[in-house]
């Protein structure tokens, strides 16, 4: 059940593919260079290993639990949280100012796919209070600020988002819960939140909550929404705990998966009010919330690498462990480890390949995030920002969809043990199940993709992406090989799908956007694939240039590669008939509610 | 979590694409005519709907357990299996002569998917007798079929199948449970199986174990594998029930899902032997345990059909349930059921579309093995037989590969609910994971289809497929209309993509096997994707013909066609791609074994 980071590949990729040695040349990043990459990734990479990997099977057999509205941790996950929080792990990528270490968000990203490979439910809490800090310091009172920040940075306390109410989900206009103003400058907070994760546990002395709810007069839908900090204990000016507030836990839910990390049904005010203050302008709630789901929404999607990281781990472990049946070339006369069979082999290396351009991909859109902080330009942070917010969709969307097909091939690889539980491959298949469903579904994500980032702007951010994609099929027609051959080949097509796709859905989009939101989900699959191919892309040439440093790194990053564009890229051309030859979404549309 | 067998669906099937009336005159079949499927369907939907449907749920809250070797079932599942042994329902395709019902195959078959659609874990117990019976009817002596058929179609008895050790999973040659001959006759066994589904359970009065053991002079390998019936109380002469036999459930598995269905280890002959007695020849088991195994693959190929249809419904009825959102194009102003959402449709129509492919390939299937039985020209038996036999491996594997998909849809469609186990949806999706895994992985299921089905006769029954297919798009073409223009476009594109595999396969398998292997299970998913979509083109030819007769029906099936047609034929030459192209394999095999 262990973990090893990937050290070496996230090193390959923060240097070769998102450029470390750049965004250690902007202001403030100038200590961010490769060695200090290695030596946090390093220690990172203890922890993880050894005190959360081993924690991640304990919080499966023996969850969080409630009682008497008070939640205990999974055994292990308290001290494991003040290791964490004492390390400094919380404060990444959160700035000086406030006590955290003001890394690049490209090393920090490495970090949290570590933290979730090895435990996805303990890296959810750290997760949730990276949001806050987040929405704190864009539109928090300086007094909050002070308050708060430097406590969720330290681990003293955690914090939480509270969107969902049971009749609100997806849907955030549908939020009832209301903010009475007290005149003193407080809210008293009354409603109902659901899905809230780590919204009540043991871990750390204090809670924030960040709750979404309507003040008396607001309008109503998206535009009538207001942000509000709620602590669990009130706090005293001078930063101590105060009496505990009226939120409580009345029961956490039985779930598929991440069973440790706790989602609680928080009631807000059933004994007179939960006392909240304003964070920001009243009704500019939803945007705030944006800036805290954008990190978590990335951050779910490095959950969606890290998981599949931690299966493909498992199952090639399995793989050369487990003997059964001689090898169909007939080169040996006894039965061998199933690596050695051309199936298991294809499934391992479709897991590999899946990983690797998922977390690549991810990577590069941390640097365009790091960059769009840092840069001295301001219309070169715009540009970067724009790539960000494109791939920020992606990243989540495609990287936990691919984690659910990756953690199902874990347990195929370990045959029928892989669906008994003792075997450990069968719970990331369901922790998994998750990851494209909370922080807006994949659907949201498409939404958001074709909405937000494609349409607006007239597909031009699609488009330079684009033309990067053109760029690099231009340097791999100048290289040889069977890895070449089939790079050129399915990434022209895989751009040729893309390109046809994203003029289908600016062209379309307005005129007809029941026929561009019935291949969303395809678009948003597509832009993946391709632009994961050509991440991995980018990685064949670096390693066929590199290959006689490190033949048995550069040879296996070679081979992916090849896999990748012979067995993942060939979809491309499937997810564009679906997309844009499909007339319309026609037959998505076709059938009346009852036909069903 | 209730049930409605898809009756309609399944009749149209039987009727305009599995020709059950051309079964109805084949000798022995005469009363099987459509007033007689639908009877009888409409019975065992009583039985499903009403009865096993609801225990479902149940069986997975409160799984069979094992206290003292003495295992026992969920609460509910004696009296249910009473129910569905008094209704005769064990005997459906089985001889008249040993007091079933005498059916043909295809209606049995949509009985069985009902079954398994109302509760997997139920439904395994029949699925291995069926097995057993089969065996025994192929191979056991005449006094072995008297004393036990009967027993075992009325549901006094129940069978199992004991292939798996320890070391023996998919590699049966690894096989070490002895069988002592003791000179009167029987034999005594000694050795461990597990894995045995229904191994022990309270449900029954006797169980009939088949289990392959050796004997003490037997050939290393698979040919040195017997059959042996070994019975949990021995049986006298006059049927009767004898001593308790020495073969005792040591423990049951804690598992993903079907949890209901114990699945148990199997100690032979810890106190002095376990008395069995030969099935047929010495040596010669294996080749019977594959007659059991083509059955029981075929059975859990509908396992996954009627897993697949369970979630369907479930995620319909949610759909029109929730409110959500408003719909994209601004049809109107307040949020709507989520099932008005595209991505919602297209989400549902892929499950609708696979689980109506995957039923009417397996129907089609059965009705091949009908005639392949029942038809008075031997030519024609035995071509039959080839098609069916080429068939099995596809509707087990391609079946039950998609139902994680269409399970994992049914998830989604459900949002964060979808997640809580006492929605439900989950359950589905925990239990559908060991289907593309016992009776065969879908790699076994794979090399079956290559091996045996493709290569031995040099690709006929394949091509005579393919010349079927042919025949359907050359129907098509004097057809209008959007549906059939895409229906025409992809199938032509999907028959052009297995033709070439067909090809490569049977080309390259003897001079290049692992190029081959490599893309074993890529061929057999094109071939489910091809030829399920073939049965889908020939219903919409029949929908467009009689639409005015049933506007409402026969307009779902043109439009779920068309959508098959776009959204998952042009998968076809993705898999083409990664079988064909791939420069043998190459990639697939590149890595060493540490470079994983």
């Amino acid at each position: 059940m262990s973990y090893t980071a990937p050290i070496k590949d996230m090193l390959f990729v923060m240097k070769e593919l998102a450029g470390l040695e750049d965004i250690a040349t902007l202001p403030g990043f100038e200590d961010a260079n490769l060695d200090t990459a290695q030596a946090v990734l390093e220690e990172s990479a203890k922890l993880c290993g050894e005190v959360l990997a081993p924690l991640n099977v304990e919080g499966d057999r023996n969850p969080s639990s409630w009682k008497d509205g008070v939640v205990t941790a999974t055994p292990g996950f308290k001290d494991a949280f003040r290791q964490f929080a004492e390390g400094g792990w919380q404060g990444v990528q959160h700035p000086v100012d406030y006590e955290g270490q003001g890394l690049p968000k490209l090393i920090a990203t490495a970090c949290i796919e570590m933290l979730n490979a090895s435990n996805l439910s303990f890296a959810l809490c750290p997760l949730l209070t990276d949001g806050a800090i987040e929405a704190l310091l864009t539109a928090g009172s300086e007094e909050q600020k002070q308050i708060y920040v430097p406590k969720l940075i330290s681990g003293e306390w955690t914090g939480t988002m509270n969107l969902t109410e049971p009749q609100a989900g997806s849907d955030l206009a549908l939020v009832r819960t209301r903010a009475e103003p007290q005149g003193d400058g407080s809210f008293k907070l009354f409603g109902t939140k659901i899905f809230i994760t780590w919204g009540e546990h043991d871990m750390a002395k204090n809670i924030a909550h960040l709750v979404l709810a309507r003040t008396p007069d607001a309008p109503e839908g998206v535009k009538g929404i207001s942000l509000f900090i709620v602590p669990k204990f009130l706090v005293n000016e001078d930063g101590s705990l105060g009496e505990r507030n009226d939120v409580h836990c009345v029961s956490i839910e039985h779930k598929l998966g991440i069973k440790a990390s706790p989602t609680a049904v928080l009631q807000f005010g059933d004994h007179g009010g939960a006392i909240g203050h304003l964070i920001g302008e009243e009704n500019r709630g939803l945007e705030y919330m944006f800036i805290m789901m954008n990190a978590a929404r990335f951050a779910v999607g490095m959950q969606g690498v890290g998981v599949s990281d931690r299966a493909y781990q498992k199952a090639v472990a399995y793989a050369k462990d487990r003997v059964q049946s001689r090898p169909v070339d007939g080169s040996a006369k006894q039965s061998v480890a199933i690596i050695q069979h051309p199936d298991v082999r294809r499934m391992l290396s479709t897991m590999r390949g899946l990983t690797e351009a998922s977390r690549a991909l991810a990577y590069v859109a941390a640097a365009h995030c790091d960059i769009a902080h840092r840069h001295p330009d301001e219309a070169k942070r715009a540009g970067h920002q724009a790539i960000y917010e494109y791939l920020v969709p992606i990243v989540k969307g495609w990287s936990t969809e691919l984690s659910i097909d990756v953690t199902s091939l874990g347990v195929q690889v370990h045959g029928g043990m892989g669906f008994i539980e003792e075997t450990g491959a069968a719970q990331y298949y369901r922790d998994a199940r998750i990851l494209p469903i909370y922080e807006g579904t994949t659907a949201i994500q498409a939404n958001d993709l074709i909405g937000r980032k494609t349409v607006r702007d007239g597909g031009k951010v699609a488009k330079s992406l684009l033309a990067g994609v053109a760029e690099t099929i231009g340097a791999l027609g100048a290289q040889q090989g069977a890895a070449f051959d089939s790079m050129k080949t399915y990434l022209t097509q895989g751009h040729r799908s893309l390109s046809a796709a994203v003029d289908f859905v600016v062209t379309n989009t307005k005129g007809d956007p029941n026929a561009v939101f019935a291949g969303s989900v395809p678009y948003l699959k597509l832009a993946g694939v391709v632009l994961g191919g050509w991440q991995m892309a980018r990685a064949l040439l670096v390693a066929a240039e590199k290959r006689a440093e490190d033949p048995s790194f550069y040879g296996a990053k070679i081979a992916t590669a090849q896999f990748y564009a012979e067995h993942v890229l060939p979809l491309a051309s499937a997810f564009e008939a679906s997309i844009v030859s499909a007339k319309g979404g026609e037959s998505v549309l076709a059938l009346s509610e009852d036909q069903f």
